[in-house]
């Protein structure tokens, strides 16, 4: 056995071990710890920059690129709204203990459904170092025992922060391993973390699709993961040019590097040409690039003409792919062959195509009438969010505290034994 | 590519192409199949029996253990069961459309939360021919298309019963890949269904351990599985000798090879000597082999002595490993390390006792004062099941129809965009 194998080994046994402590814990000792270690990232907040500093420094050494550097960046400004968001975190109401169903059965036997932490859970991200907070935060709110592994660019700032948990946690006397780290860099952390089946329940990875797609396929843990964001808006001709503007261009530019940015728009065929555009030029004005097929040219001939492999890209930047259709059904057809399942906005002020569009689009997030670049925990009320799933099973579209749950059966009887 | 390859991939595109008309269906739609085929079962009864006949002698022919050939026989009586449990749940309310949450942000945005079907399920069984009506009849009712994959042992059965299935879609002219199957036993297929991410989006393999975890070690595609039953019974001082008996003997005897079965009997150690003599030889007359600890021994002296292996093995037979606790503490840890957190039972009239145990035990099914040979989906109420999760993550305990979903987010907007 590697002593990488043996060191990750020891970490899931404390992991495990930390999860029975957590059982102890009140929703308020949870809060309480939660609402300690923002005061001490306040406390300490020059510390966390000046390590901070550090990782910019090096990544600026070994000539990181820089989209790479900006992620990497805290500021003054990040570290208040870091603090926000655990503090947040902590009022949440508990999503431990919540009955989810509850019955009898003829016998007498009586069932209860109630939602409980998951156990330990492994999370795999790269240059972002607000993740070792957020994904901290989250875990204990859900009574959840996290591993966390972040990537080498930002160690001296993940370990800034993760000391400031770690000094939370004993100032408050409690199991200092109820949040778990791994301080070292070496990438068969990562390979043998995956492979810990026997302490850990769920690996969620942040980052690159290659990344994810590596971890997923090779992790005999389950794993929760968003690989893309092929999002469509769909505009109907029973909906007004002045609204579709409004939020085709938001859902498209507010931020074009998030994975809820619409990628492909479209445009029922009836809609009237100087209208279609309105809106493209007024895209094009604000700096995005058209492509379109072969109807949408003749309409708007700046457009560079798209190709079959456009309708399956996720730009996550300036460019929109544009696709006239016949009808709600076709652009429903359209979405369920090309989208990747995420978010999709149907603009229209008629009630049939919006019941068509909710009943037969197969996408975790269904919008009517709103932009795409809501798909985000935080816009839904989830507090804050450890990512977007883009799988079926467990949980869709942005995962927050309660996600991060399973749920137990107690079922009282009276002394019932099963008849043969 | 090989030929099988290409043919698994035909029936992966013909079974996502089917889950589109699937959604056309109503509830009424899908119950009038499900009566349909419970039809079609009956009026083919002899048909069924004569494939499953041949079945019999194969496998008799080659020698196949009498366990193995006891799982492959239908006979008129299995086949009235499986005609109640197709028109069970052909009468369950629809798991479709349920609204699971409904909330509204302060931006005016309206959020629904309702389930939808999974979408196309690759099922992988082994002897037993049911499982091909009783996981076609859970997807019909839940709005997934299956693609079974039944042993090679009972092909003739499967192909008859599949039958039925066909000919009950067309009677009513809808889409025959509504159910879709494998009628190739080779091996090859199982190995391309479990890579067939692309198409399918959840694996349930039914059968012993070793196919399980191959499958679900293999397998791009989430796997919902059944790994073992290492279930406990603990009997606390605070109930009577009478009652403990008569469940303890039910919990082990009833029917020992079912994964509800209870392994492992927790004894209090303040329970006096003479009831923990007249239980044990109450199961020890009744063919259970004892396997003590050491004080277990001293009270029992018939008893065998447990090694500590014991206390991880499913013996799925008349054996039972028995030991001795100081309290519900030392019983919790006990099944929190060893049980494979399937079912657990405690037998205490003392609501304390209770209480501990309830919140800190770990597995999915807590029972208090009743057997655990009631960890069964139609015990719960559920119709039917697929099968028992002991995964943590979508669902755990029995599988019903209910379970074979995930959700979608319906937003209504007023037309919002979202803030820079």
């Amino acid at each position: 056995m590697t002593q990488i194998k043996e060191k990750i080994i020891r970490i899931g046994q404390m992991a495990k071990q930390a999860s029975e402590d957590m059982r102890q814990l009140s929703s308020e000792d949870r809060s309480r710890i939660l609402m300690n270690i923002s005061q001490f990232i306040k406390a300490n907040h020059f510390k966390i920059l000046e390590a901070n500093q550090k990782d910019i420094e090096d990544a600026k050494n070994k000539n990181l690129s820089s989209p790479l550097v900006n992620r990497l960046i805290l500021d003054q400004k990040k570290i208040d709204a870091l603090v926000a968001t655990v503090e947040n975190i902590a009022q949440m109401q508990d999503p431990l203990g919540q009955i989810l169903d509850e019955w009898s059965q003829p016998n007498g036997l009586s069932f209860k459904k109630i939602t409980v932490p998951l156990g330990v859970i492994g999370i795999i991200y790269e240059s972002r170092p607000n993740v070792t907070v957020d994904a901290a935060a989250l875990c204990l709110r859900s009574g959840n025992i996290p591993i966390l592994r972040g990537g080498k660019e930002c160690i001296n700032s993940n370990t800034a922060l993760y000391q400031c948990i770690q000094d939370a946690l004993s100032d408050l006397g409690f199991n200092k391993n109820l949040v778990c780290f791994i301080d070292d860099v070496d990438r068969e952390f990562v390979q043998e973390l995956i492979r810990l089946d026997k302490y850990v329940d769920l690996i969620i990875p942040r980052g690159g699709l290659s990344l994810i797609q590596s971890i997923s396929q090779n992790s005999t843990i389950p794993t929760l993961k968003h690989l893309n964001g092929i999002c469509h808006t769909y505009w109907d001709n029973e909906y007004s040019e002045e609204n579709a503007e409004k939020i085709i261009v938001n859902a498209k530019l507010r931020r074009p590097e998030i994975c809820g940015a619409t990628e492909t728009l479209l445009v029922h065929e009836k809609i009237d040409s100087v209208s279609i555009n309105n809106v493209l030029q007024s895209l094009m004005n604000q700096g995005c690039i058209i492509k379109g097929d072969k109807k949408i040219k003749n309409f708007f001939p700046s457009a560079i003409e798209a190709t079959e492999e456009d309708w399956s890209t996720e730009y996550l930047d300036k460019i929109l792919s544009v696709k006239m259709v016949k009808d709600i059904e076709e652009a429903t057809k359209h979405i369920n062959k090309y989208s990747s399942g995420h978010t999709e906005s149907c603009l229209t002020n008629s009630s049939q195509t919006i019941n068509y569009f909710f009943k037969h689009c197969d996408s975790a997030i269904l919008l009517h009438n709103a932009s795409t670049q809501f798909a985000d925990g935080g816009e839904f009320g989830f507090g804050a969010e450890i990512g977007i799933s883009t799988d079926k099973l467990h949980v869709r579209g942005p995962v927050g505290a309660q996600h991060l749950t399973t749920f137990k059966y107690l079922v009282t009887g009276n002394n019932q034994v099963r008849p043969k």
